[in-house]
């Protein structure tokens, strides 16, 4: 067992002790799923967007996602305010740059966000070259096999099913999860093995005796509540590249 | 048997002859499991925020829903329009002043409304704290054990299961179901009572057998639409403190 | 069996081959439900109803559906510019009314857009008669019994089972998987027939041995998964009264 995979149980062993606040800016389609699968692993998330609140719930909370999955001028200022915030705190921000290969839009703003400080990114592999400098921001690709990169070392996740891709929101929870372990785990490597084999290893769990993609959103829940720091250490299967 | 008890389930048994329509301006998180267990208990929902529509909407409803779980300043004109037509037509009004002990935008407009005709407050303890005066504004406050209090009168209901804090939205959902529950019953004691305890034993017979929180959630919709007056009798936990 | 039938399950398995990617501009309350349904048949859907990135969406999509559930004055802008470039390239648009015979907003909106190139209605009985006369365009009326004409050709389908009509967006999703069968199928009554059959077949199929609304909502999206080609031809009950 790699070094890596224990310091990831801890971390979830801590997240469930210290229950993270998470507040996120992330698209109307996912907020439901997002929120409750912070809630299932342990974190407590926060949604609103509003711009007469954003800065006091970023405040407060222990970490912030920023999901670009939909983006428009007034959401664009938002987020803008909350990442000021929280960058200014000095704490962990995930940025998700949803489909930026597909709109300049967000391209351009996920590119104006991706160099401040605490900012966390994760994306699928067409995003990461989209943005192409990611500078020193620790980056997240997930893919069939998942990869993390960050202070110079490299580690590789191999969990999760394909019905993953199948269930809308798996990919934008997953930054969320993410900024959970973030906030709770001051290495950006482990934070990111951690919360991606938590994910993965949920998921082969409630892949089992599956009957379709339906089922499988709702199980993913269930373990995501049910997932233990020992599942982490007998079930991730975590390379350290470095 | 308090006589509390059936009259709960006798105003349960009036919702799901008449069906009450319920028009709901609640924060996007929560929109489709707020509409979901409306539909599923025998109740309308319906859920349009667009300042062109809440009028005709809020109009033709028998019953209106205020949560104020994103507030921005356009969702606060649409809900002062939709106070407005309801509680000039004596409508009952349900208002869920959510994380209003965190948000001053929140507090202040929650507190603008409390006084109108035909407001039911439904929060939690430190919601109802941050508020302050509720005037003769009925209240039920929910926890662990929940409180209805209204004119002069108190009861408390035991029912309920500890994953209902787990899944988001329960808190949002408990606003609708009083909503629809006072759309059918002129006493909002006798509402109060009867929306928390067919959610709150909706709760007991969706964890039966339960695997985590999202089978929880799914099955609390079959619940409630598989709640029956005679469940309510045998097993609602109804105390009267008058 | 009719040769509809045969049609309609050729299409189905187009559609598993090739994919199409349908852009939704639909109400927040079913965005996710939606998208999963549409994940779970096979299609790719996307949601971003931002004004600064719809036309590239529409643009690059196979098919557009336009749901006025939630219908205010920036969501009318970007729907028309939706409705333009897709209708300009001669794509598919199915055009889902939501309650057009409440709102006047609705009506007129819906009234205006009827008539253009690529519209496909899919409403009720209701919905449709409030609209009047509705040109050229396919019309496809949801009901008991629904009905699909065409090219001067009519069809009905008998598919379907009563608990659809509990779970809220199943109206919303039954355009979006006919939006989806119009991507790959060139004549609107076999693609209508092929969206209503395989939808009220998966439904049947979703309510064997379910306990409630809650987990037929969630079987609904593993059976869209797993209908086949040869459970439409053996399960579908498609009428030709041409």
């Amino acid at each position: 067992m790699s070094p890596l995979t224990t310091r990831a149980a801890q971390a979830l062993a801590r997240l469930r002790e210290t229950r993270p606040w998470v507040h996120c800016l992330t698209n109307t389609v996912v907020q439901k799923f997002t929120a409750d699968g912070l809630s299932a692993l342990g974190a407590i998330p926060s949604m609103t967007d509003s711009p007469d609140e954003v800065a006091a719930f970023a405040s407060r909370a222990d970490a912030l996602l920023v999901n670009l999955g939909t983006l428009d001028e007034g959401l664009r200022r938002v987020i803008a305010m909350a990442v000021d915030v929280a960058s200014g705190q000095g704490k962990p921000i995930v940025l998700d740059p949803v489909f930026c290969d597909v709109s300049e839009v967000r391209l351009a703003f996920a590119k104006a966000i991706v160099g401040r400080r605490g900012i966390v990114l994760r994306a699928n592999a067409a995003e990461i070259a989209a943005i192409g400098g990611t500078g020193d921001a620790p980056v997240i690709r997930t893919g069939a096999v998942d990869l993390v990169q960050a202070g110079g070392r490299r580690a590789t996740i191999g969990n999760g099913h394909p019905w993953m891709a199948v269930v809308v929101g798996t990919g934008c929870l997953s930054g969320a999860v993410v900024a959970a372990f973030n906030a709770v785990e001051d290495d950006p490597l482990v934070a990111g093995i951690a919360g991606l084999a938590t994910l993965g290893v949920a998921a082969e769990m409630a892949a089992i005796g599956c009957t379709g993609p339906g089922t499988f959103g709702v199980r993913l829940l269930d373990a995501l509540h049910a997932v233990s720091p020992a599942d982490i250490e007998t079930r991730a299967r975590i390379e350290d590249l470095s």
